[in-house]
Order: C-alpha cells, then sequence, then structure tokens
C-alpha cells in the first residue's frame, strides 16, 4: 500500500448533472470526515448523501460520498468517491480542500497504477484500461474489454507456463546427467512445445495489426488525378457535403478528412489534389500533401475513370482501384480489388465498402479475437519469439547445448513477466501510464 | 410518481475515468437486473460491481452499479446510477440497451423536473439546481447553494403567509359584517403588514442586479480616443498579453474580449477600437462596433489622457474615469469614480481593480447574501409588490373597499405560489427546465 493519498476529477471535466471526484490512499476516510464534518465511520459502499464543507467552514456543495473499503476497491486502498454537481469550480474547491486536507493530486493513471501495483490488474490488463476509455468504436471496446477480463494475460501465461515446464525439465537434466540424457525424447519434447509456443506467438504478432487498426483507427487515403471524382467520393462515402466539388480540374487543393466507421473500425477518409504538374504554387503545395498522405496511408483508393491510366502507388499500403463515373462510361466487368462504380449516383457504394472493410481485415466485427493492441505488446512478444526460434537453432544441432537453449527459453520467459509487469523497470511503468487521462 | 422511465449521461460528455449513467421511474430497478444479469433485488444506495450485457448478450463493461429506492432518491423515483469506463461510445451502448429495456431518453432537466413534480424541490429551488451547474465563480455557486437549501424559498414563504393572515382577517370582516367593522385597528394592522411585505419585495428586487451579474458575469467596456492605452490597461488587467498594442492610434481594431473573476463576479473586459471620425471603411467599422458595446456594458472604463476632454459616455452603464500614462503625465490626485493609473508600469491597477468591484456592487464576496437570480423571480415579486402597492391605495382611501384590496391581496399571493411552483402552468414549467442540461 502507497504511503500518500492522491485525489482527481475521475468524470471528463465541463458543466454537467454531475462530476465525480475520487481520493485513494490511506487518509481517505478520514479526509472525507472532515469534508462532510463527519465523526462516524463511512459504511463500505454505502452512497450517502452530505453537505460538503472547505477549511473555513463554508458549504461546498451537497453530494453523494460512497466509501470503497481496501482491499475491495478499485486501486485496492481505500477510496472515496464524491458525486458533486457537474461544475468546474465546485470540482475545484474539493480538490484544493482535499489538498489542504494533506492529499495530493494524482498524476495521469496513478490510479491504475495503484491498481497494478496493488496486485489488482497485471500491466497488460491496466494498459486495457486506458485502451477503452479511448475506444472509438463498440468493437474496439469488446477487443479491449476481453484484455482487461485477463484473457491475453491468460494466453501469455500458457505460453510462459509451457516454456517453463520444457526449462525444468531441462535444467533437471544439468543438475543430474554427465553425459548421456536421462530423459529419453526430451530434446524431442522441447522442440515440440517451444515450437507450439513460437506459432502462438506468430499468431499473437500478426493479430496486431487488427489490434492497432481497430484501436488508433485506419487512414484511407483516395487520391488519382484531377477531375476523376475523388470529392464526389468522399461525400458519397460519408452520406454528406464535406468537401466542395466542382467541374473544374484542380477543385480539390488542401486534403480534406473525415471519420467514418466501418465494420468497427475507425476509419479517416482523406481526400487530397489531384495528382499532376502544376506550375501553380499553390497546387503544386497540394499535390506535395497528397503525396506525403499517399505515403502514410493504411489503405489507398485509386480513382481512374477510362482513358487514364492507372497511377502506380507511390505509397506502401494496400490498394484498391476505383472506376468511377459509371453512370457515363460503360466499363467492362471487375473483380479482385478493382470495381466500377458511380460516386455521384451511388451505384457499387456498398461494395466498395465491403471491399475497404475486407482490406482493413475486419473479418470480425464483433470483435471476439483476441489481439495485440499495443506497440509494447508486439515488441515483447516479438523478443520472446525471437528467443524460442533461438533456442531451436540450438536445439537444431547435432549435440545441442542445452545450457544455451536454457538461457533462450530464460530470456523469452523474462519477456512475458515483463509484459505482464512482473518485473518491469520504474521507466516503463511510467511510460505506460503516462498514456492514461488524469483520474483513472 | 410518473409511469414512465427515463435514462440520461449524467455527466459531460468525452473521454475519462469515469461516466456516470442515471435512469429514473419505476422500470429502474427491473432494467438493471437485466442488465447485470441479476436476479436478486439491489442492495438501497450499496455500489455494486457488476459486469453489464446487451439484448444480445454481449458484454459492455463491468460498471459499478448503485440503487436509491423512492422516495429518497433524487428525483423521489426508483433510481439507478451506473458508473462505467468514461467513454461515449460505451455510455451510448448503455443508453441504447437501455431504451431498448422500455426506458426513453430524458429531456433536458427531466430528472430535476420529477424531483419538483414528486415534491422534492420547490420550483425556485429547481432552478436553482440549474444554476449552480452554470456557476462560474465561488460566489456564485455559494449564492445558489443558499436557494438550493431553502432560504429564498422560506423568505417567500414568510411573506405569503403575512399577506395570508392579512386576507383571513379581511375575509372573515366580509362574512360578519354588514356596516361597521367588527375588529377595531383592522385597516391600521393591515396597512402596516402589507407594508413591510411591499418592503421586503423591494429589496428582493434591488438584490437582483447584483444576482445576475454574479451568475452571468457583467461586461465592462474600456473605450475612449485612440492611443490612450486601451489595450495597455486590458493587458495589464489580465496580466498578460491578450490584445496587441503599438504606439499607432488605432491599433485595435475589432473588438477584444478577455475573461476575469472579480470578487467572485465573472467580467468580461471588452477592449474597444478608439473613437474617432476616419475615413478608413476598416477602421469606422471597428468604431461602429465600439459604439454598440458601449451600450450594452454594465460598465463603461473611459480612459483618457492629458490634454483630451472627458467624451460623454453614449451608454447607460456605469462610468469610471482613468486618467492613464500616470508614469509621464502628472495629474492632480483623483478621488470618487476618477482615477489615475500608468497601465505600462502597473500604477493604480489594484484600486482600479477595487473601484470596479464597488461599482458592480460587490460587497460582500462570499455569497452569503440573499439574492434573486433569474428573471422569471423578478417579474413574479415585481407583479406581488404591484399588487401590494394597488392594495395599498385602496386601503388609503376614506372607506376602502375591502373586497378590492382581497382581491389584490389574492393576486400577490397567486404570484409567490407561481413562482414556488404551486399553481404552475405546464408551459411556464418547459421553460424552467429547458434551460438545464440533459441528464440533471
Amino acid at each position: 500500500m502507497l504511503s500518500d493519498t492522491v485525489i482527481a476529477p475521475a468524470t471528463p471535466p465541463g458543466y454537467g448533472g454531475v462530476s465525480l471526484v475520487r481520493i485513494s490512499g490511506p487518509k481517505s476516510e478520514e479526509i472525507a470526515k472532515s469534508l462532510a464534518k463527519k465523526t462516524k465511520p463511512f459504511k463500505d459502499r454505502v452512497a450517502t448523501l452530505s453537505s460538503i464543507y472547505n477549511s473555513r467552514n463554508e458549504k461546498i456543495d451537497d453530494a453523494i460520498i460512497t466509501y470503497f473499503k481496501t482491499p475491495s476497491s478499485y486501486t485496492g486502498e481505500n477510496v472515496i468517491e464524491i458525486s458533486c454537481h457537474g461544475n468546474p469550480i465546485i470540482v475545484d474547491q474539493i480538490i484544493t480542500s482535499v489538498c489542504n486536507m494533506g492529499a495530493r493530486i494524482a498524476e495521469p493513471g496513478e490510479f491504475t497504477k495503484r491498481a497494478f501495483l496493488n496486485g489488482k490488474l497485471d500491466l497488460v490488463q491496466a494498459e486495457s484500461v486506458a485502451a477503452i476509455i479511448k475506444s472509438q468504436s463498440t468493437k474496439a471496446a469488446r477487443i479491449n474489454h476481453k484484455i482487461l477480463s485477463g484473457d491475453l494475460s491468460n494466453k501469455l501465461r500458457e505460453i510462459k507456463d509451457s516454456v517453463l515446464s520444457v526449462l525444468a525439465k531441462l535444467e533437471f537434466e544439468f543438475d543430474i546427467s554427465e553425459n548421456e540424457l536421462t530423459q529419453p525424447n526430451l530434446i524431442k519434447n522441447t522442440v515440440n512445445i517451444i515450437n507450439n509456443s513460437r506459432l502462438s506467438c506468430g499468431s499473437l504478432i500478426d493479430s496486431y495489426e487488427e489490434g492497432r487498426i481497430v484501436n488508433k483507427g485506419a487512414r484511407v487515403v483516395i487520391y488519382g488525378e484531377p477531375n476523376v471524382g475523388k470529392s464526389t467520393l468522399l461525400n458519397a462515402l460519408l452520406e454528406k457535403d464535406r468537401a466542395i466539388t466542382s467541374e473544374t480540374p484542380g477543385t480539390t487543393r488542401d486534403t480534406v478528412d473525415a471519420q467514418i466507421v466501418l465494420g468497427g473500425v475507425p476509419v479517416t477518409l482523406i481526400d487530397t489534389a489531384g495528382l499532376r504538374n502544376s506550375n501553380n504554387t499553390l497546387e503544386a503545395a497540394g499535390v506535395e500533401r497528397s503525396r506525403s498522405e499517399i505515403k502514410n496511408a493504411d489503405l489507398l483508393i485509386n480513382v481512374v475513370t477510362l482513358g487514364e491510366k492507372v497511377k502506380k502507388s507511390a505509397g506502401f499500403g494496400k490498394e484498391i482501384t476505383v472506376y468511377n463515373k459509371s453512370d457515363i462510361i460503360d466499363y467492362p466487368k471487375k473483380d479482385g480489388d478493382t470495381i466500377n462504380i458511380s460516386a455521384l449516383m451511388g451505384h457499387g457504394l456498398g461494395e466498395l465498402k465491403n471491399l475497404i472493410k475486407n482490406k482493413l481485415i475486419i473479418k470480425n466485427e464483433s470483435g471476439s479475437s483476441l489481439v495485440l493492441t499495443t506497440r509494447r505488446q508486439v515488441m515483447a512478444i516479438s523478443h520472446c519469439k525471437d528467443s524460442l526460434v533461438a533456442a531451436l537453432k540450438h536445439l537444431g544441432n547435432s549435440a545441442p547445448e542445452l545450457e544455451l537453449v536454457s538461457f533462450e527459453l530464460r530470456d523469452a520467459i523474462n519477456q512475458i513477466d515483463t509484459l505482464l509487469g512482473k518485473t518491469t523497470a520504474d521507466d516503463i511503468l511510467n511510460k505506460v501510464f503516462s498514456g492514461f487521462c488524469v483520474g483513472k
């Protein structure tokens, strides 16, 4: 249990019906008694209406105070929740008064960090709390909830336990054998188990693309020559007039962004200036921006019309080719990553949306799959996999050096332990929690 | 008790540690059981951690559910509070699910309206809830809390009871007397009591200026000729570089607004373009705006320097005259509403702030006084006072017609009843609650 007591607003800032302020730490209950001028102890988890006062005995507000007793609170410590009128001035007065009574303002993520330090959550679960709060689609929220409920942690522990069981047998072998292996099939079984763990790591790493796109969103860039109907396509996908369109080539200069959710994935659609060489400085600057967006895209939509050649994509993203103006141009049928549409008339838009979803690997909109969601997770699992691969390499030798295998397996286990926060340096902890909002 | 069940987010929208969703009405508990897949009843006021699910049995979130049983809840009805992760997507899912279970989304202010309809608050107290949430200074919050706690309502009831006691005696007189008054001193006592009530109404009406300025804030307009240092004074009062200043007359064209709190009053300081005739269209437009701000000011600060005559104020607001540049001009001593300062060097700014506070009738920064805060209150009390004055007029006649006095007194009582919400038309109710945020 940490020795100091912290306070922060738990609800978003602003005016509303209610704001919630949270206090955690050993002094919580004592502070709540002073605020409410009570002498009797608060009952665990019982919401109590009370006037609250500052140190000059002036009333701040009428509020509902709820006490969550250690250890079954969010942080594992004594927690007080104060539900007051939703006004920043009142919230400020409460925080100032509580700080005068010996608490300090919590750092971003400090409540969840305390929950982690008090063993209520592992570090992977703690990360998912920030991800849940930032989720921009139901799918993202579900994926992050699965992690909070421990599914990813269990999977990681499963991998770790397999590796541990192998490691134990190998180390037993060091201790007792001199020349011959005492356990028959030891090498073969070890290779099998490590290989399985390697495969599990591999599919977790592969899942990151989905996890990343679902959480951070995908950038889908519409590009092509001038006047092929890029802005009209943007408006059609959005079902509103976002970008100015006209029959004049070069109407769009600056890039135009807009948000939609497609199959549970938050998508930023970006309409760009038509790609052509221009002496006009303004237009040239627009083309420059288009090229930079193309480079950073997760998916490109190349819009073309008959008579124009498909430009080779300048970026690394996946690509869909859209033949536009099918209402006035008679195209041959298309399949695969190519599609005929009329953005103006709305023909083929449903198919295009499905194609975009498929390209963004959105197989399962309900978010029931287990995926990695943070860079830290991918790094650790990749490192873990590398160590398992190195161990397999040693085991492939005719007379494998078991000490080297053992060294790699320990390294693999360490990676998982660090990921779960069993052995985590302070700077990693600070990095994980600095991404949180204050009050969580 | 109203028959339908309503739901709304109670906390401001946005991302944060926690969001609170509130359900009120007869179905609240049943809905909470479905959400949490519970069969056992919720305990009154006990915060319970539970996973919550949508109608497709998909988990939405882990949340804290608290049940407030009728009648001791905010609305007086069965209320469920759900404290979930602070994410708009999760809040939306909860609201959608609850609406599928038979609730509807609450109108703005509907929770407080229900509290009023269920007799938990009178209408004056209900109004103060919105005012507390909108308060922009501790002083405003305190003034509004006094009203919520019933101080203004008690004062109003006191006036009503005095008038009622007089009315009862007058009506007794109709019933039994034929020619002569049976109660000696009846007229004299009636005049005394009604006169006291009239005085009480008068001081309440006078208090509205303070209540209005504390709640809505005051507009303080800085005006004067070009290059007298108006923008420098704005920056000095704000203690930051808000407006561009230069030695060129006519630097400020558009008006520049900035917010400060002075003695508990939220003040909008407005810097205007220097007043002079100009052929420059842009500058003339600026001068036009200055004149319009001057007209709407609660307080004017006329900035002058030696050699220039004080312009006569064009507005109706109170006025302070400031002789600026006292660091380079040697002014005679000033008093009253006139003051020497150097905005550039910071001389005299403290005194100027005090002068502004005094002019804005900020006698008591702690907000302990009882004031009217809404137009509805002033209108009702003014009408009530008018009826009392009319009654006094009738009583001043040599043979007062008691029926006419009685008629006026009934009218005065009606005004107070309407104000407290005892007899209130639906359209008035709707007007009062439409100013609320959703979820309160």
